[in-house]
């Protein structure tokens, strides 16, 4: 495991970054916070999240032996451009970036040689967002995925195993950078671009007083913070728009079905639908205290 | 309110008629069911959901003062017409129906003139199905939508407030069956097409240890029951193909901001669905106890 000397920096005190901070802490290593708010790193504090922190401190920089980048990716990419000149030789960086592609392969190619990049995502997260939501029992019932590349070490990627066994994730996984984004295109983003569009069809707001479960549990992540899924959705968007043309096909196939009165047409998919669905079951179980991400 | 004495009927004891039932005798009303599945019958009589049932009795149709159907629409319609000649002179007849109006105005222009029927939908359920999963609590998170049309009294549309009233309905109103259809082609059967083909997109199955809340919200109903889902489909097919094709036009502009590289365009989208979506807030909080309905 993870020596308790080791020297974490975090980057970026947001839900995530205060939720690592607290859950590392908890654990009993040393962790730091740069952020750019002052308020968040005295929250993180002042709630002994972190034992040091700052809006900008080289010397925190020069110390760590590991940087975990919370900021959004590009963000990331340039932060990581224009302070490596501070890291210590033979650190490692992580981030934690829904996306996996052009992040990792531009980190990679920019950065100093004596010290590694091993891009990682955790599929954790609330409806709200900030430091002072941290809550690291997020990643109990969430996966964590680490994506390497042929320029990562095996030392690397076995730390990285580590440090997610330590912050309790579920489900701890390896997928190319490629393989990522083509998931979570599926899995996230389109269910997004679906949530979202809902929304927007026509002016449905008379109808809140109508809604039922089915209606809100496919709206509740319509609530979108616009920055970070911008960013996120340009970052992926031949995948995503992939998808979506998939999913599309899906819709015309079932409209047709109505459309021709194909009955049998019909409730066969129905009967598809209904199987793979009961495959998720299995998944929808164990996590009782369900959260709204 | 309603008389002790009344006697209702309900007919079809499945998961909504079973639930009718535990919630009107618990209230001190006479209850007897009618439902071809022997099993089901006894089962509410072991339970004592009901004072008496049968797979037929001409009996229990000739005593109820009300007749509830828990049928499918269609077979709702047979019952009727089959059956009405043995219905006492004056008696309210209701339904629990998921579309209105070819069922209202198939049914009010085949009835008896001296008795009365008149709609109403109540907007819960679970994701299982049968007597045996009654429970008379579901009716407390949920809309009742009472349908009249100018042939129904006044006196039927308030006894059909007070109906809803005696079972803990949360939310009582009054809409005319086209915009009964109108609103459940949105807000229900949109998101069931919306979660099926979510679903049948792709094999997607590979995927399932790696889905969030997320996912699996938007999925929960597409494990669907293929026999009444078609038919409120195909019974709805109007509205329905119209709310799809309303829905597919938001699709492609949001996938028209991505092709054009337009963030600014992406962020009013997601502006737009938050803010809408926001209002939906004030009504996931009183349900604590989420159904996955």
């Amino acid at each position: 495991m993870i020596d308790k000397d080791t020297k974490f920096l975090i980057v970026g005190l947001g839900l995530i970054g205060g939720s690592y901070a607290m859950g590392l802490t908890r654990q009993g290593y040393h962790v730091s916070a740069l952020d750019t708010n002052e308020d968040s790193i005295q929250f993180a504090l002042d709630h002994q999240y972190i034992e040091n922190g700052a809006v900008f401190d080289e010397k925190l920089i020069q110390d760590a032996d590991v940087i975990i980048s919370a900021l959004y990716p590009l963000t990331m990419i340039d932060w990581i451009s224009t302070y490596q000149e501070f890291f210590k030789s033979g650190i490692l960086i992580t981030d934690v970036s829904g996306v996996k592609q052009h992040i990792v392969e531009t980190v990679q190619r920019n950065l100093r040689k004596d010290v590694e990049f091993i891009a990682s995502h955790p599929m954790a997260g609330k409806e709200v967002s900030g430091v002072r939501n941290s809550d690291d029992h997020i990643f109990e019932i969430a996966n964590f995925i680490i994506t390497p590349t042929p320029n990562n070490s095996k030392r690397a990627i076995a730390f990285m195993k580590d440090f997610a066994a330590i912050l309790n994730f579920h489900h701890i996984t390896t997928l190319t950078p490629k393989q990522h984004d083509e998931m979570i295109g599926f899995v996230s983003q389109l269910t997004h671009v679906i949530a979202v569009s809902l929304m927007n069809t026509n002016d449905n707001t008379h109808l809140v007083e109508y809604t039922g479960d089915s209606f809100r549990d496919l709206t509740r992540i319509a609530k979108i913070n616009e920055n970070m899924w911008s960013e996120l959705f340009f970052l992926n968007k031949d995948n995503l728009i992939r998808e979506i043309e998939d999913f599309e096909k899906e819709l015309n196939h079932l409209k047709q079905k109505l459309a021709d009165n194909d009955e049998a047409g019909l409730k066969a998919l129905f009967r598809q639908s209904t199987q793979r669905r009961t495959l998720f079951d299995k998944i929808d179980k164990p996590d009782q205290h369900k959260s709204n991400q």
